[in-house]
């Protein structure tokens, strides 16, 4: 590093997206939790026409994408705030809402120790249980650390009750819990319904996934009044006009559009578990997922073989060196019926050696 | 501000952008410099097309426009940091590149004092001289402080000379050298040429102004390949995939017609020429421009009165309350030859009374 940088970040580990670059070149692309559906014609018409007054600032506020939002969520459009991605709702939380620290699973997301090792948060990782779940009981004594929850969990793609959820939130009134909700639409209840109920929780969500729009950089978080009130003024002092034209107008189309992104849930879920049911068949142990990916492992076979070997007839799926504990593991995205069915082919030929 | 938000933010002030809004109320938006030009059909039709992907995450290196802008500037794409809006790059260095505290002119964009206060970045805001120039002898023993010169300067519309700029950067080894040129497309040489003759140096931009995209969100960073590397690792920690697909294909776009940006700025300069002439004629005192609005106060009338009156014509203009020194003029925004008539008929009958 450059004497420029600041001291603190010398150790920077930044977040890799060396796979995801490579992915582009034609590969079928399992390995990024995205949506196998495009956007329609409706989406690119209100992008196409947003363009028009392209040349002043977007709202600040995003009032129209919130109102349309808050609608659909039955909250007040005060209590939501936009970021250019989870990403930077998550970025905006560690950077503003960390002072005591940060608890997270330690196999969870991996963005969360990226952030935590860059803003100087003291972070603790809390081990998930032999089975992978999250055990509640784990997450006392945590001295005001604010407490990172994705649910359905990534990779394990495990759901963890509404009531375990808000044990965690009862029993640490005075620590901040974030529930990140990227996969919430494929499975199990939203902890929305408890913002208002609780003083000291934030739930975050994404189009990334379930929205078909990880391209075009959305997410969200939702919380209660007083909290939203701050959470506002950290975002207007960091990025206030950080939601582009096209985005707030695809956006609003596409919740216009909710007939569609529900069909699509469907068919995700539909797939999901014909994939798992025929993963099981081949020998795969294969978790109960409720998210838009499986995560597989195989009684024969290392997971990085399976990884590699897909690779090589061009479908990349998503493997971990580390933590040892997964290393065996691959996550699977649930893509189109005919992307499944390529994969299964794929994986048979590969069993067969 | 409630018990959840670092002691550290409890004085936030965040950017105001009320001002904005209310403007989007069918208000002659003269106020926030940007382009009067509506981008052209072959720009939508660029951001309708990259619909067609938006499902995938986009590019995280943005290869693509890296490398078209890189094109244009003659350097390398390496050498190039985009952002989500410069607003982000701002945020960039100011969360990663000012351990030894910040410099600005005291006045200058109110957006750095924020980014300062926020990161609890230490800054000396260095006085204009009194006719409002910077005095590059005034940016001396600042102990490595980050030092940040907007060129041309905003409000103030000066542009000070590239020798004076290469002046800070020689005398200022040990600190970081941001020139944040938003504005130099309507007028000065740039400091692009100096980035691979110094080891201190961050040239900014922003399609926001002369590329008539501030409503689509991008900026962009230039430096040294030392100081590239280390701001990459930062934005690739913070926000990897911070630009979105649309912003992408409209930036690509409209560099492909360079064109249309040339002829745009044409007309912006001789409007700027004809205007400031204009008002000098009815007793305006205009400083010499070399950005797309203009600085001025009148003799006769304060600039708040100025500011309240255009305002009940539906024109709005930017007024300062603070520094005091500056609170007797208002900024006006270039807009179209008919948008300044109409700003002109609407001063004359003010000054009438």
């Amino acid at each position: 590093m450059g004497k420029f940088l600041n001291s603190r970040l010398k150790d920077l580990v930044p977040y890799d997206t060396s796979e995801e670059i490579e992915s582009m070149k034609g590969y079928m692309r399992l390995n990024t939790n995205e949506s196998p559906f495009e956007l329609g014609p409706e989406i690119s018409k209100a992008v196409k026409d947003s363009v028009k007054e392209m040349n002043f600032y977007p709202d600040p506020d995003c009032r129209a994408l919130a109102k349309k939002l808050s609608e659909l969520l039955e909250i007040n459009p005060e209590q939501i705030i936009l970021g250019n991605g989870s990403d930077e709702i998550l970025n905006f939380i560690f950077t503003g809402f960390c002072e005591k620290g940060a608890a997270f699973p330690d196999i969870t997301y991996s963005f969360y120790k990226i952030l935590a090792k860059f803003h100087g948060v003291d972070f603790l990782q809390v081990p998930l249980r032999d089975d992978f779940t999250i055990n509640p009981e784990d997450y006392t004594n945590l001295n005001g650390r604010t407490i990172f929850i994705t649910n359905p969990n990534a990779p394990t793609s495990l759901f963890l009750s509404l009531n375990s959820i808000e044990k965690i939130i009862a029993q640490n009134p005075e620590s901040l819990i974030v529930i990140d909700e990227a996969y919430i639409d494929f499975g199990g209840d939203s902890a929305i319904r408890l913002i208002n109920s609780y003083k000291n929780l934030i739930v975050t969500r994404t189009f990334s996934k379930s929205r078909s729009m990880a391209g075009g950089r959305l997410g969200w978080a939702m919380t209660n009044y007083e909290l939203a009130k701050d959470f506002r003024a950290v975002k207007n002092s960091l990025a206030p006009y950080n939601i582009n034209a096209m985005t707030q107008a695809a956006a609003l189309a596409i919740l216009e559009h909710e007939e569609i992104t529900q069909k699509n849930l469907k068919i995700i879920k539909t797939v999901r578990e014909n994939t798992k049911s025929a993963l099981r068949e081949i020998g795969f142990e294969v978790f109960d997922s409720a998210a838009n990916f499986l995560f597989v492992r195989h009684e024969k076979i290392s997971g990085l073989k399976i990884f590699e070997e897909l690779k090589q007839n061009r479908i990349m799926i998503r493997h971990f060196d580390h933590p040892e504990r997964i290393s065996d593991f691959n996550r699977i995205t649930i893509g189109t019926p005919e992307q499944m069915q390529a994969m299964l082919e794929a994986l048979k030929k590969i069993l067969k050696g």
